[in-house]
């Protein structure tokens, strides 16, 4: 990227948004979905841990870090649902793509948006796998950040373009329907859950209260749908009845982590749970039959972050949607971090 | 800092040095070593876990987080010794001091500069507990980036002024005599370790080959001395022969790290160790008699880190040494993230 060895690139929101503007927020979306597979296929050959959280009384700030060997990347990411009230952002983050041969930043980038896209991208691409072969009917309950972007990717990966939307808060669906319009659509906003869920082949929840609430009970959810769980991701909040767990096949991310902060949480310890990786392989088969339920018991796993790392990195030169950003000490000399400090004290003089 | 919710204050290498220069480097390491020395003094109430490393063939990549419950900092380091040999820096660091309320990050820093000035005014710090009262002569096994940091700070805080410098380049000991030329200390280059010791009521080793290696052998180590071990930090690197761990009284930072990186890893898991921040608050004797070798086993621990973040927060304003990085997304609408990337659109199109 650059031969100054102090300089990092870094991609800000307002770059971001260039970046995702410019390649389109569909195709963006695809392509990621690509990246994201491309690294679930190879998913035993990286580093995995389950996020490293530091929680308070109003959220979590967490690291999520991975590495393939090759390049390491982590994410730093906070979560804190009372956020909303006080004008910020429930979720922001932003994250770093290194050399593991060096140990140098390679990237700084944003991750608020990001992590928006990867999240639809995921469960796009599980659903890919998972949902009822042509569908194209989805219920989105919990219409609030993420829901648009999830909208465009099942259209963008599956082809879905019906829309059934719902929230406790009805503006919330009116403002996704407004940002929606253009894309395609046909949206019907819904005055309950119940409503929402009437003749779709998938339902996404992705409401963000923390705490453990039901958005869906069991007798809502008919024989045969895919159920694309994004909200309950955190120990102590999730979306689901554990009636629909105990009848449906569920696909995780990693185990480890899901079984502490996904819907799965409700579930006993040994309850049996596939890996999504293994689905995409062939390993494990997805969905058998057509009254099978599937579960994507989403709760956002650092190898997600990776690919979407790479994929930016990968945009960068092409794009030119950077900055430089001076952020590694690069003496004449390099053990010699001393005698830069003094150098530059005689260059102010001088 | 700023009224702007996505900006974040960065400080790069460039104000980093602009910042020490302009306090001073050795009324910085004594500021510094203030802030360490308050927040080892409230050690308790921290969020502690040892660091999050990812190994490879050539080096480690760490991610350091702690938080006091009211901020969360994290530093990301790598540790590569080879990279010298390539002309790049063994070690590099970045960090962030983030609002634990509201998740939001409040700075991002280099720390690659933050880092060499936090291990000496850390290791300053813990010699004044246990150093030989009036100590005025160090000997420094090891002449490389860290060398100089150590010596000023040991300076500022002890009184340190005679210097026994070794180190296997003696290139590297001619060019740390030079840069602390004019800070007022009578320095002695040796020809060996053996000859570096001899005098020394203070010895500091600080070498950086990555293996176990006998900087020091036990009948080098006379009684009375504070050995300051700062080069050992992590597993597989070590710097002292094990018979001089048998005959001192070990102090360290974070004993499930230490033990495994630091020289104590070459002991029992049950060998007696002392915690610092206990010698700091009274509530464990430090140096009890003249004849006693101390011995600081310093790796480094995320607690100092998170006082440097905090120390260098505390002069932004006064000296507006910091640049304004675009890292949050900021919608008018907390929950319309994807209404903000429309109207980023809008507004190119406009």
């Amino acid at each position: 990227m650059t031969a100054n060895l102090n300089i990092v690139p870094f991609v800000s929101v307002d770059h971001m948004m260039k970046l995702v503007l410019a390649i389109g927020v569909d195709q963006f979306l695809v392509d990621l979905a690509d990246y994201i597979e491309e690294d679930f296929r190879r998913w035993e050959l990286f580093d995995k841990t389950p996020r490293i959280a530091s929680h308070s009384m109003d959220g979590v700030i967490e690291l999520m870090p991975t590495s393939d060997g090759q390049l390491y990347g982590f994410k730093y990411v906070n979560g804190h649902p009372k956020n909303t009230r006080e004008g910020l952002q429930t979720v922001t983050a932003f994250g770093v793509l290194a050399d593991v041969g060096s140990g140098y930043p390679m990237l700084l980038s944003e991750m608020t948006i990001l992590t928006a896209l990867r999240t639809a991208a995921t469960s796009a691409v599980a659903a890919k796998y998972l949902a009822p072969k042509d569908a194209r009917c989805m219920a989105i309950i919990g219409n609030g950040a993420q829901s648009e972007f999830q909208a465009i990717a099942f259209k963008a990966l599956l082809g879905v373009d019906r829309l059934r939307l719902y929230d406790i808060d009805a503006e919330a669906s009116h403002r996704c329907a407004k940002n929606l319009a253009g894309f395609g659509f046909d949206i019907k906003i819904c005055a309950s859950a119940q409503e929402a869920v009437e003749g779709a082949e998938i339902i996404t929840t992705v409401t963000a209260d923390k705490r453990s609430a039901t958005i869906l009970t069991d007798n809502m959810v008919g024989w045969g749908v895919h159920i694309n769980a994004v909200g309950g991701d955190c120990p102590g909040k999730t979306e689901l009845h554990r009636d629909i767990l105990l009848r449906s096949s569920i696909f995780v991310e990693y185990p480890p982590q899901t079984r502490i902060e996904g819907e799965s949480q409700q579930l006993d310890a040994d309850h049996p749970i596939i890996e999504l990786w293994q689905v995409m392989t062939g390993k494990t088969a997805g969905r058998t039959n057509t009254r099978q339920i599937t579960l994507f018991d989403s709760v956002g796993f650092a190898i997600e972050d990776f690919s979407a790392l790479r994929y930016v990195r990968d945009q960068l030169q092409r794009t030119g949607l950077y900055g430089e950003l001076d952020l590694l000490a690069d003496p004449d000399e390099p053990r010699d971090l001393f005698g830069m400090l003094l150098r530059a004290e005689k260059a102010a003089v001088a």
